[in-house]
């Protein structure tokens, strides 16, 4: 421990998973290399000041939609993502997360695009534009034979350990025996499913009775999707992993009836992970009430609920551990991009435009660590052990990054967010020209922030320094992040002694 | 009341739907004319002594295939049921069930035939061949809009209102949407749909994996269907009930998670009827699993379950309102018939045969009543009054023939059952010889009754008689009821005091 | 039939508890003689014309407080009740209730007093006195085992098969040991015993939390009894009968989180009954907040919940069967008796009264069924049938009247209510002036009532007669009803096929 | 970091609460100095090497009766436990426990002897005689307001920041009242309540009829506390805890129906905490009835359950994050004490023993630790992680010893296990003799241990070594640990977003 060390972070109050005391951290090569409760007397080539801040990991976001070719909704409509790996990467250093995954979609009308095409394309969008580390789950919307049978390449050749499946939209669902056949095949291959579970049959019918009503405002939009469209899928989601023994994700969850289907099944053993996202524990429907069609802004899947009962629902889940992880779901579309969110009112044919041609999402990579710090550890709703395990612990080992990423440990990624003393920060409302992305609103506009990441650091380097306002990193300082399967499942006993009606005539499938 | 009657029913035991009591019954042109302690002295043709017996309504049974041109799977496989409408009604009466509703099945494969023509068709088959009354329910299979634009009609020109959807069999199930669709347009006309619910896809999966397995046996049927896919689709139809607000019947639930999902929706206030069938409640997989593929005649769907605890949660779903009646699923096939259950061994190529192709069936319209009675009141699980609205009142309630049928009132069509004294009935082991179904076989072979309808007496005629051992009523005296909405229906509240999750925005659908 | 009958009743739509048919009903000796669909020719020296409307059995009261020696907390405070059994019965018939059933209440500071003498007091205070048919319920307070001993000689001597016990009032309470030891003796004897489930230690610990902050206001007797006193208790009282497997009664349950520990009971099988009561199915507790301490008025235990959420849970309650019947809970007090609701004013020695000293309790004994006709049948909440059941017919089975109350069958007591044709009543305020009881006042007050028993019959007997504006009865005339055990006890199945944790072991008490 | 260190661990597997990582630690002054992957070069007087084990933190035992002056029963029976301060605690760090939390008891029969007297004789008892660290939890049993008017001096006078309470056993158990008062007043100074829940009447009922019927034998003992008495006593704990928003601990849960209630509270966000013990976990009811009276070594209090289920339902319950830590529930009695075990056969009078003397409690503070590494780490049955919340960190936390105790982080005290590495240890069957406790038999008697601590460290001293077969820590070393108030009370918000029907109506108590 004679040699110079690369950077030395003093007077932190170090927050982990489980732990929050006060040290020192020495970085070398990248790396975290020791932990100590004074490192002063250490040579090293910077020195950061931590001023008895929280030091916590960088943040981990596991659901960002990032130079998509298309919609979530899978439309060919000629949406446009408004951000691509550069601006969605600056974006997520500048609110203290280091490493995102992205969506890699395969394209149900490309059957010819095999996996590794589609991961391939992938790779040419984000190689060498990245501020941040990055890695992808991919999307399956056509789970033919040919495609499965790509599965067991994915971890060994590409570094990917999970897949996200559809119950909803029309050019991405899959049917529930298609879903059987993919989780089950994902499970033979060490990879984790991620579902968005949401009742498509039921949208649809609301869909068209909403038109014959002629109800085409934004507002519309949460309308045809009501809680028990997720309830009901929730629930058959999770049938369908317990049929086959497999574990999986639910991505987004927003209403409280779905957290209650997902502790049950938790409650019986069930292998059963829930993500949700800070819109749905901080905004209501009242934003898609807005007049002029503004509410389009806040349109995504599924939709704000009405209620401050459906928020409370959705922390109490945070708090007594039903969620596995916060992620953003980041999915912006601008407001003067032709082909963004005025694509709904300019091609609809109609005054007041329709919200079915509204591009669904909203952009929240960078808004998410610091208001989860905000309104979960200052309001003191949550201990800072819980956030970190939400926006980043849980995240990295759930998709196979643990303990490179999301970890405060000797060995780990020297990926850490250094907030500002409490008596350093003065409470600030979040206005959109603060962001580093490139859509031109925020859902959150007007929130009081207190607290917000002063320096992020990635692999050791200041790659966001708010004192001066600037991200520091350089675009392509980011890296791609080959993972493994998950921390849970090798922690996790499937099979043996977990009860299940499927298995009673002690026959199983043959995987 | 100077008249003469046509018959007079001495020394009963009433038992209605809630009274029990003694008393005598006066008959006039079919009819129940009036109800006393003592009309002894009163004139009639006809004076039968119940002995201090119970005197209960005539079984009304909901749920029978009778002439169905094929099986519920619903294969164009040149399946044979056993029973037409002369030899189903015979068993019907001489097992004390008066009415029974057969299904009158829309082929998806002949898009042109109108709903007009499956109800004629079906008319066709029954016309003076029954012995018993019937009626009609019709299958929906492919709820095109020019069939549901047919729905209008079938009240008023047909006296038919109840359609049957299945949420499985691949040429039988109809998708979410179109089950939204189906019962919406159910509610605005009158009609009560009745649903089969178990997910066909978890069964495709599971069949494939067992066919990899080479697991062809009867009871790998069983191994196809957890119980999993009947909760799951329980669940489903549940909410698609919710969502639009429409009551519905649940068919034959065979296992205890799925009492448990509807009794969860009916304290809610939703408006869910169900029906279990005497297989559920007596019988357990056991009879799957003997030897020389003879477990093929206790194949049905769902399919039986696998022990005591699952029995005994059907019965506290009866004692404690969960279900609204217990029907026969009657749908027999013959063991010598190589249309019937042998073709599974006959034509599957392989020694032992392949489960996938049994019929799936099993008979039971005239072993129904006796045995809730035997196992029900006889053994005090049951009262008196449950086991007539179980077997009688609730059905014709529900199906929209009540008060015609189901009971004992002035007024009301004389359909009885005269059971034996208790002191009169030497226990008996049911042997399927005792049956006048045209079926080979039945699967309570060997139970130990406790009493069996002494008479039955459809509309003031004795149409069996035990003591003479014969059915004393003549082919075709059977009538075909024209049935109206259901009675709960019109005494239920639907829209305005249920809390709705679906309704919160105080928006709903056109109807 | 040809002799003459007493009374014939013509034009009925006759409502039982499990039919709604038009009919004549002929009277006989004070008895149902027979019922068809015309009996005009019969001859009588008394015909009604009900002139189409509802005939419907007349109500059977199972819960009132008539000439008690103090109040249900039993304070020996000289509370006096507003009714004895002559203005109290009045007002019975006056509503349509033909039959009641009054505490007959131990004093633990009598322990001299035997149970006999206790019934004897009440004979004394009832004889020769009442207008309508009248049992008695014990309450036990000190159930030692010289008490207890007298269980076996309350059916055979003095036709009483029914005991309260309380969880609450501290003069009043039993400690779970007592229950046990109460319901199990009470089983033994055919005895069913009703409980009054509050946790007077939260209620007592609340209590003194209000002293402190001087909260005295009627509206805090509300704040000192939380919804979650009741929900504890019941669970509590649910289990002590499981343990033991002894069929109970909950009586008055006030709030939806007890219905919803109530069915999940009885949705494992075990013979837990339900009762509730007018008030909490439409009044809040808007009324105990009244200036002036006019909310003393609205104070009951357990006392009105806040919300419509409440009032639906509890009318969701009655119509999906959870409940088993409403009762009134008769407990009336004047306003200008110093001895009545006063004497909280008067004696508290502070401006404003003393909550504490509130006699708790409300009238209810004549609006019960009409209230419960105006606000179920009318406004199409319940079925003719299900009003029936709750109001008369499931009180006289629980409490073994049955079926010579309750009911409109051959043999039965002629107790009836005609009631007013659509079309001749016109909707009216409720007003105290209306009603026959000796209370100054009625909660339900300006209630609008959309109709009103026309007659009540009293085995034959016109007793009330509303058009003519007058009690018709003579006192007197009413009986006491010798009681045997409940109807559904015998038609339940206990120890046998219900699954309890209790009895693993097969081992059982000695009972 | 250049100055010597005492010891060196070097090639560990490190777990803690939610890592895990290879690792070298240096420790200094009985505290954890620095943490990094290599600190080889570092000088120490003394070098473990873990040989790539797993280096976890010392375990905390939240649960042992040490040197209590009666049985939990509180009987003044001379009963005579085994264990006082110097065995049970040598018994501790053989087992890799560094810290145990013993109960000073308040005697109700000494309502003289102050909380402080009380807490001064278990000094008395401790100082000088612990190989290991230790706290203690006061037993409230007389909560009198002298008794109450001590509770503020308990954290900064005494460092007790736990009281326990009974709701069973007739010396002990409280009230609900008194529990209200307890529980209302130790949230005001910061204390966790622990509660022991069965329900006493219940208890106590059966018990008199289990005399009636002779039962008297050891596995009586279990009969007559079924588990629906530990359900109804947790549901009413949950309860009590919820009306006056207090958080709790129940102690020594047993039995899944337990579990779903908790889970059921957690889901609603109340601030429950749930222990469990290895005997229940691993131990069924079997032991209870073995012949000779043998089954008295397995009778504690709650009893041992039937079945597999029983043990599954609570291995789900640690899996699913329900159970906040496991304890030993360490209560040892001697079977050739005649004031031990053999009491209840000696002193009974009877020749087969009478269950009712029996001292409650079974050996377990030194099998704790390493059967659960056995049967959780080694089965796969827990990830390390939660191993070591629930044995050390979650214990630690809730007691408020954190992050002194229960952590491996720099400045926390160096209190560690090192197991063995898995190729060095070969599985061993456990027997009595290899344990240091002063007891003569173990109810875990031949179970397969998979691993074993082969050095405690406590404060950096190697207090037992498995390699030398020996304590290597010295009598006395072992130190009173001074606790705060739960760092969970810290991290939980409690009034302001915790949806409460008890406070609905916005008034609270004084607290």
């Amino acid at each position: 421990m004679d040699s110079e060390f690369d950077t030395l972070i003093i007077n932190a109050k170090i927050g982990t998973a489980s732990e929050c005391f006060p040290g020192d951290i020495a970085i070398k090569n990248g790396k975290i290399y020791a932990i100590a409760p004074d490192l002063k007397a250490l040579k090293a080539k910077n020195v950061i000041d931590a001023e008895g801040a929280y030091v916590t990991p960088g943040g981990v976001d596991g659901h960002t939609h990032i130079d998509q070719e298309s919609t979530p909704g899978g439309s060919d409509y000629p949406y446009r993502g408004a951000d691509g790996f550069e601006t969605g990467s600056r974006s997520s250093v500048a609110g203290g997360t280091t490493t995102f995954i992205a969506f890699a979609m395969q394209h149900k009308h490309r059957p010819d695009h095999s996996l590794s095409d589609v991961i391939g394309h992938y790779h040419d969008c984000a190689t060498g534009n990245s501020y941040a580390d990055y890695a992808f789950h991919l999307i399956i919307t056509d789970p033919t034979p040919e495609r499965l049978a790509e599965f067991p390449t994915l971890i060994p050749k590409f570094g990917i350990s999970s897949v996200k499946l559809y119950m909803t939209y029309d050019r991405l669902k899959l049917s529930d025996y298609e879903v059987l056949h993919t989780i089950s095949t994902a499970r033979k291959n060490g990879i984790t499913p991620m579902i968005h579970a949401e009742n498509i049959d039921i949208i649809s019918f609301f869909s068209e009775e909403l038109e014959k009503l002629d109800l085409l405002d934004p507002y519309s939009h949460a309308r045809s999707r009501p809680a028990l469209a997720e309830h009901e899928a929730t629930n058959r989601a999770i049938t369908l992993s317990e049929v086959v023994n497999v574990p999986i994700l639910l991505v987004h969850v927003s209403s409280p009836g779905s957290v209650q289907r997902i502790r049950k099944g938790q409650g019986k053993g069930l292998p059963i992970y829930a993500e949700t996202c800070p819109q749905y524990l901080l905004l209501t429907d009242a934003g898609l009430q807005k007049p002029n069609y503004e509410g389009a802004n806040c349109v995504c899947s599924p939709p704000l609920r009405p209620s401050k009962e459906d928020l409370d629902g959705l922390w109490n889940g945070l708090r007594n551990g039903t969620f596995t992880m916060v992620s953003s779901d980041h999915c912006p579309f601008r407001t003067d991009d032709p082909l963004g969110k005025p694509v709904s009112i300019k091609d609809s044919g109609k005054p007041g435009g329709d919200w079915r041609l509204i591009p669904n999402g909203i952009p929240g990579i960078e808004t998410r660590v610091p208001l989860m710090f905000t309104f979960g550890v200052c309001t003191g709703r949550l201990s800072i052990e819980r956030f970190v395990q939400l926006t980043s612990t849980n995240t990295a080992k759930l998709y196979g990054m643990y303990p490179k990423k999301g970890s405060i440990i000797p060995g780990a990624d020297a990926d850490l967010v250094i907030w500002y003393p409490e008596s350093k920060y003065k409470s600030t409302k979040l206005t959109n020209d603060m962001l580093h992305h490139n859509c031109d609103y925020t859902a959150f506009e007007g929130m009081e922030m207190l607290n917000w990441p002063r320096y992020t650091l990635l692999r050791g380097q200041t790659v966001w320094d708010a004192d001066k306002g600037e991200v520091t990193g350089k675009k392509g300082y980011g890296q791609y992040i080959s993972r493994e399967s998950s921390w849970y499942a090798k922690n996790q006993v499937l099979f043996d002694d977990i009860t299940q009606d499927a298995w009673k005539n002690e026959w199983r499938p043959s995987y």
